[in-house]
């Protein structure tokens, strides 16, 4: 069987980008195909596959095509791929089964969104629109009253409080102020943290990520090609997916994503590896409840105990059993939407080759993985990613 | 290698469809579903991949994982793929690769779009933003019109006239009439073919596609568990695909599709076969222009000869070289964006097991070919399908 390396990966910064959707994602492009040692040429990419929400949120649309073109490779298969804020998660995969599938070599897989030029009405609409319309949309819940609801329901069930997300707020932004490319670069207290306004009770401002421009590419290849265009190829160990009811109230429970944990077993299985196993991990923490079940549902920490994680801190870097975010996460790094799922691929690639600054480098960090989920946990995809070549 | 073989398919009727999307998928699915032979159960699908344009055209986003639960795959991994007309079509070529790449034994590919519940403006914003946008659509230049300019320069180059394009509409209507799942099933002669108002000169009437409803599904299974869900396995011998300038004014030729000829010469090195082994085609006429060029740039005639091959009836059913288009064609069958590329396979899946009704079954069909085209040319997936497993 064929492996699956990432040989370059790059993004722009993420915030109010001045770029359009063509600028921005050259940039991301630039920055991968740079940040590949050896000779590399797009034209000799065989499959592209970008993640959009919107259509990268501008009047732009056959963005595939209009995008491939924009960056040196007009001529290769390319498409899009649109699951929520799990789009580009899902183009990863589908780079990766490209590649062992024999049909591709060398694959792009990306993701970009413009959300700050869009009016409020189409941005409420293109938010909202990748939860539940039919029960949940039209009656007037938008996600923050989603996550909203699962934090109330795993404070009844578990005791977690509120003070719980607050610590997961002030390391994210924490992580997130040493990370150049972070929408918002800035370290909050816990008081500060505490002090947000209401938005959907009880997550106020600081539980919840901002509003993000951005583009993310990755660059994928096949095992005999990456040892020719680097030394230090960052290896696909495992890839797993997986669906959920969309509307919340079809599930079973709310305190956690089924899809998270279906996904994440898939994964580990084909990486043959377990959640002790990671060393640091980008997941997705769209709101702070977002990510204290995550922790539960990747398996690092037991059910119930995701709120108990984060207030002891063993999350932040380099300070406990596994660096949750060292990016600075959704919440901090920022999340437009269809570049997210790539976006975290890019902090893993400089991260596993210990290529970022001291000061926010995970210690010997020799395996990750990375969490991307779409519509409040409709979808899911997980990959698991190291130095070494083993794992499927 | 692992190889890839269709064991069921299945669409709605094309037309003004009076379900929406969720009713529309199930239908498909239902009938994907019930042509397996054998026992089969939704939830031993691997991965779904479904192709829509505008969200299937609806409110409802999330598209993918909604239509997943809805069709009783709830869990399985999913996503939908968006590359205009071509959706499908890669959605399709995307099922192949997740199969040959060992992941994934059963892939359930589809597409759908509800375009008749848009408003005037909705439907020209939906369809206009698969062209190009900053030097096309916001000129005012509309798909119709597109296709008028190459129909007028390859008229000018290669002499072909209006009349050749009549013979294909009259053609397409006739194979359409007898196709119980097409949009338009009458048959026009050519004197009312000639007739049609203008809608941009040359294109008339009878000269464009009709906007359709419908969703079409495709399951595609490996070769080892294909034989224990039929005797009767359609192969899929050969993927290719390829991208193109999306304005027309960046391509050295608007006579030609690029991305069609590329997708073609890799479609038939991976099955190992040329154009004169194709026993019938089901290619991507928009507009009678876009079939013209299609034999064309597919190799069934030589350049410039596509005129002449339309005039003389050769791409009738069983009365040339090869049928073109017996299900009717986008002309006739319909054209529901997103579900059209997979809605191809639907016909070559009936035809090849020779399971449609006998006044119009293609004489000995062995082998057959798709062509799916998105945004007048910018991307194109052309697959071959056999009932033999040879090819790649």
């Amino acid at each position: 069987m064929v492996d699956v390396a990432v040989v370059g990966a790059g993004q722009t910064k993420y915030g109010n980008h001045p770029l359009g959707l063509k600028g921005m994602w050259s940039e991301a492009c630039d920055a991968a195909f740079t940040s590949i040692d050896g000779d590399f040429s797009p034209k000799s990419v065989d499959e592209c596959i970008i993640g959009s929400v919107a259509f990268g949120g501008s009047q732009l649309g056959n963005t595939a095509a209009i995008l491939t073109e924009h960056s040196g490779m007009n001529g290769v298969s390319t498409r899009r791929v649109e699951n929520a804020c799990a789009s580009s998660g899902f183009a990863l995969r589908d780079g990766v089964m490209a590649i062992k599938s024999g049909h591709a070599d060398v694959v792009v897989v990306g993701g970009i969104e413009k959300m700050n030029d869009l009016t409020p009405e189409r941005k409420r609409f293109w938010l909202g629109v990748s939860g539940d319309t039919e029960w949940e949309r039209l009656a007037g819940l938008t996600f923050p009253g989603t996550y909203a609801m699962m934090a109330r329901r795993h404070f009844h069930e578990y005791g977690s409080t509120h003070d719980d997300l607050v610590h997961i707020a002030v390391k994210n932004h924490e992580h997130g102020s040493a990370n150049p490319k972070a929408h918002i670069q800035k370290q909050i207290d816990f008081d500060k943290g505490k002090s947000g306004f209401m938005i959907a009770d009880p997550l106020t401002l600081y539980d919840c990520c901002p509003t993000s421009d951005g583009a993310s590419c990755v660059v994928l290849a096949s095992s005999d090609i990456a040892h020719r265009l680097t030394d230090t190829p960052i290896w696909v160990q495992g890839s797993g997916s997986a669906s959920d009811y969309l509307a919340l109230h079809d599930r079973p429970s709310v305190t956690e994503l089924a899809a998270s944990k279906i996904a994440s077993r898939k994964a580990y299985t084909a990486a043959n590896c377990n959640a002790m196993d990671i060393d640091f991990a980008e997941v997705h923490d769209c709101f702070t409840i977002a990510e204290l079940m995550a922790t539960e549902d990747l398996g690092f920490v037991s059910k119930g105990s995701g709120g108990e994680f984060a207030s002891e801190g063993r999350g932040r870097l380099n300070q406990g059993d596994v660096t949750i975010n060292p990016s600075g996460g959704l919440k901090s790094k920022g999340h437009p939407l269809g570049a997210t799922g790539t976006g975290q691929v890019v902090e893993v690639f400089n991260q596993l080759r210990h290529q970022v600054d001291q000061n926010r480098q995970v210690d010997d960090a020799e395996r990750a993985l990375t969490h991307n989920v779409g519509g409040s946990g409709a979808t899911c995809a997980v990959h698991i990613f190291g130095r070494e070549r083993r794992g499927n």
